[in-house]
């Protein structure tokens, strides 16, 4: 019975693959995504922590805006088919107020660079990015 | 109470990763693809509607058959190792009539070509075909 | 009902995404993995097989001992951003007594290589491999 | 005798790969790139004909202008290490303005995101990108 | 002068890359491919020596034909961008009678699914086939 | 005549691509990678000077030797298929007493992880630690 509840527990929580209600999708992937960064800045592993460093750097304010350059970590994350690079970013472009038509564009510049093969991603991109907008309303 | 019973609906709808029961890994495949097209060609996006019509017209019967075109479709999205990409052309292979003998070959040359990191996405299209086939019998 | 207590039953088993419970995650894949490895390699398939084979070979002690084969595995599955192969060889690292310092270099030659677009793969990596060493201690 | 001194010849004065004299870099990748163009939309193939007018389509002014649209595909172009894809979009960055600046910014966009594994595509697209710039001194 | 005549000799055999008169990219092609898979076959490497006929077997004829067998080899080496794959299987297609309207439907499916990546590949496997095609008539 | 000017003509402007007399490959490579890494890390970037810099302490000696972190770095190359990665990797396997059987099985693993589109990759990675043995005999 115990393991019941903690499976039903788990579940309130769980990533129901494609699935979502209200911002669960968003939730859950920050939640794992915070949880797991936590995990491994923890470890004693310089290389990683610096990459993270790096990784925030690349993306502050420059000669480019951060919009532009969390637009085009958007695209790069769509035609290399990383879901989970591609939730993070669509969070990003939501905070800096990206438009609605801007992220079409850049659906359509991620979609026809890399084909057809992209369509599954953009599916769970479309469907992350209207659960972000929700949140807004 | 409400978000249990609501945790419990989607639970019934849900991609359970990597389990099925009947032809749940098919149906819940089909539900999500469509439901998220139609929300994609809902927006107002030409270049996807176009590429999302190129796409169809590419795998329509001419030279080479639609059954021809659905197996190498197949084969490109194995050793690109696109899951979903994976699904819809084995769904259409199935439609077409492509029997086990041809896809144990089409699985064959996509593993070599793509190696030893194809092999799990093999076994979720073995998994996959064998729900289609079950499905007709 | 019935489908309601069906659904209670899979998710004890299933793969609730980026969760787990115990070695849950652990017994998990290797409970999928060698079901459909028997389906495999229980069809007709001869390529298939002698690629498994060969695959079984390419690890075995040589002028390079298993354990450091079984590190490039590790690192080449990484790079290659597929998550089922990583924890098989992070298991076969497990086994051959890898220890947390090494794991943590090839974890950075990984992820140095491969670019931040390993991250999220990283990420789902330390999950499993501290599953690992927990299901030790 | 002849023979050898014309190659001779030609071998100072040709592209040791990766190597260019004045424009050379730049007048080869348009005349190679425009030559096979003209072949590919001279058969009879409209899918690939749509495609390629999608293509110019996707980078026409819109919610996002056309510089935007660039600089995207460039990064795009570097993570997935196309280098013929990298050269047209820098040719296009350089047309529209892109200063050395936002440059440097994509350059570390496109690296961080694709890891080490990007440095040598990085090498010659800052070579083709110092071709571009020394054209318009 | 020993160098110079040393690197005019490498220049009568060299991979004029993107250029050709006549069949010189066959040629070259076939002439490097068939030395280094000697060199490769002529190491004690049991491993690479079992795969290589392993892909040989992969194409034979089976519930698929050959021809079958190598389109479907042919549009797999194209979405994966391997230009020599390409040309070999170019090359087994021309042999096996593929024709020019078989051929752009190969074409299409593999950059509708690749997407614009694919297109440099498309311009080289286009001159490649040019090429092939000129041999025969 | 004819023939010979046009190849001549082509010559010109050709790309001398997989070919080499003497140490000609490894010079080329090694001369080309250090005068573009000097230009890179000439320019006011940051971001990838620090990249560079990871890059290098990553290869450190550890709880893993250089020696095995070189080794994981040139499979990692193989199976993402970055040829001047691979020439790096193996220039650096070679200084650190890679022997000749260690490196038939890292050739091995990394074809069967990659399969046979990493063939073309491993015939170049063939001829370049050839000319690398040959110099040092």
């Amino acid at each position: 019975m115990h393991r019941l509840v903690n499976a039903s527990r788990s579940l309130l929580t769980s990533t129901l693959h494609n699935q979502s209600t209200d911002m669960a999708l968003v939730e859950q992937f920050d939640e794992y995504r915070s949880r797991m960064n936590e995990r491994i800045l923890g470890s004693d592993n310089l290389i990683i922590k610096r990459l993270f460093n790096l990784d925030t750097n690349t993306y502050a304010e420059g000669a480019l805006n951060s919009k532009t350059k969390e637009m085009i970590g958007l695209a790069c994350s769509m035609v290399l088919r990383c879901d989970d690079c591609v939730k993070y970013h669509l969070g990003k472009c939501h905070e800096l107020g990206v438009t609605e038509a801007e992220m079409q564009e850049i659906f359509s510049i991620a979609t026809i660079i890399g084909g057809t093969i992209v369509i599954p991603h953009l599916r769970r991109a479309v469907e992350y990015w209207d659960e972000l907008q929700k949140g807004t309303e």
